[in-house]
């Protein structure tokens, strides 16, 4: 029997986020890989097989996905939020493509998820309801000056920002070298959403002016979302504020 | 009793990409209100309301839920993949800030969905592996020139590109005019994926180098994503390629 690698968006965290789909290839498969961290949210099942890892390392975990599965072995390589957003499945086939050749002829499926952005988004109001970007903050794997370059070129031609990969202890500066950046650009009153743990038990979600945001507000588990000059604030009584950004725009 | 407004992205179109959350909050509402082709997906159970309406006139039905929301009626306005992204999440709440002032105080809550960008990503590998952006190409609220604009910063600073709204009976040239701009800017050789019906019976999905990409493979259902220079592609024997972004740049 030739083995089936699936890779799975588990979404943002809670259970009632993730797709039957994924739930479904989660139990159907003979060994799960992933991040430890992502893993301890599976309850495996007897038979099934634990593969877990530490953070980074993703082509080494993606070619040890890759070796099972092509010894017959049922795969599930497991990311949070959607896999294919600076996650697992970048990595799968990149190891594909530069791995062995009969790697290319192995079943490989790829199962969307929700989202960070999406999911924290949607805990505010809509602030991505017009044209935005997401930009991981990492400058392990491209030049800083990459991420520089991209984070001007969207917050100048207007579109809301989404920022992955924000803050880590390994990434201690960047953050606050973005929202230097940014505020040279924006408007000081640009809402910015610093959305941790979203849908988990200890969620927690600030919205702070970009004059005011300062890097100590996000950790490994935050997404950052960075309004543009349209994004409105809908003030309420007693309750947090609404955030949206409106379909149309001027100019 | 006070009414409830809940916003709700079915995802892409199949029933397993749809988040436990979603149907949970359909099946709990009394009143389900929604661009009719998107309602069509739902089996309302008997004492549900269904409030269909053409596409368009998101704001005319933004209003009408609020309305029963404040009637007391258990609402759910449903969009097609995720709400927050080019779909009713928006509409909602810009009508709630030009609006009564009691709808401020309604329970209005918003339930992320997969969108179709991810869902059709995930069917071709992982094109959306490092940092990319979402654009409407429809320029019914924005100024034309906005668009263009948009999109050669986005082409200029290496993101993928999906493009929303991409093609419809009432904007049959916008789609042209946009490849036209990205084959300036991006090498011939960058892929475009034409999605269309992802996850339905009927999808089909097209890869095709920039330099022939024409319009007509757009439809109102076609999510078009536009690769980078460093986009790369998996050949296969006998089976489509794969397409990834590495989650590395150079420069």
């Amino acid at each position: 029997m030739s083995g089936r690698l699936t890779i799975i968006g588990l979404g943002p965290g809670a259970d009632e986020l993730m797709a039957p789909e994924a739930r479904a290839a989660i139990d159907a498969a003979t060994d799960l890989v992933g991040y430890a961290t992502y893993l301890a949210r599976i309850l495996p099942h007897p038979g099934q097989t634990v593969h877990g890892s530490d953070n980074g390392a993703e082509l080494d975990r993606a070619r040890h996905a890759l070796r099972l599965a092509s010894a017959g072995h049922n795969v599930a390589v497991l990311s949070s939020g959607d896999a294919g957003v600076f996650a697992m499945a970048s990595a799968v086939f990149e190891a594909i493509e530069h791995g062995e050749a009969s790697w290319r002829a192995l079943d490989v499926r790829v199962i969307p998820g929700i989202s960070a952005m999406f999911a924290a988004a949607a805990r505010i109001g809509a602030p991505l309801g017009h044209d935005f970007c997401a930009i991981s903050l990492s400058d392990n794997l491209k030049p800083w000056a990459l991420v520089l370059r991209r984070l001007r070129a969207a917050a100048e031609a207007g579109f809301v920002i989404a920022l992955y990969n924000a803050a880590s202890r390994a990434r201690p500066w960047q953050l606050g070298a973005a929202l230097d950046l940014l505020r040279e650009i924006l408007p000081p009153t640009v809402p910015v959403v610093f959305a941790t743990a979203i849908s988990r038990p200890d969620e927690t979600i600030r919205i702070i002016d970009l004059a005011a945001a300062t890097p100590d507000l996000a950790d490994m588990r935050t997404l950052v979302l960075v309004g543009s000059a349209e994004t409105r604030r809908i003030a309420r009584d007693a309750a947090p504020c609404w955030l949206y950004t409106p379909r149309s725009a001027a100019s």
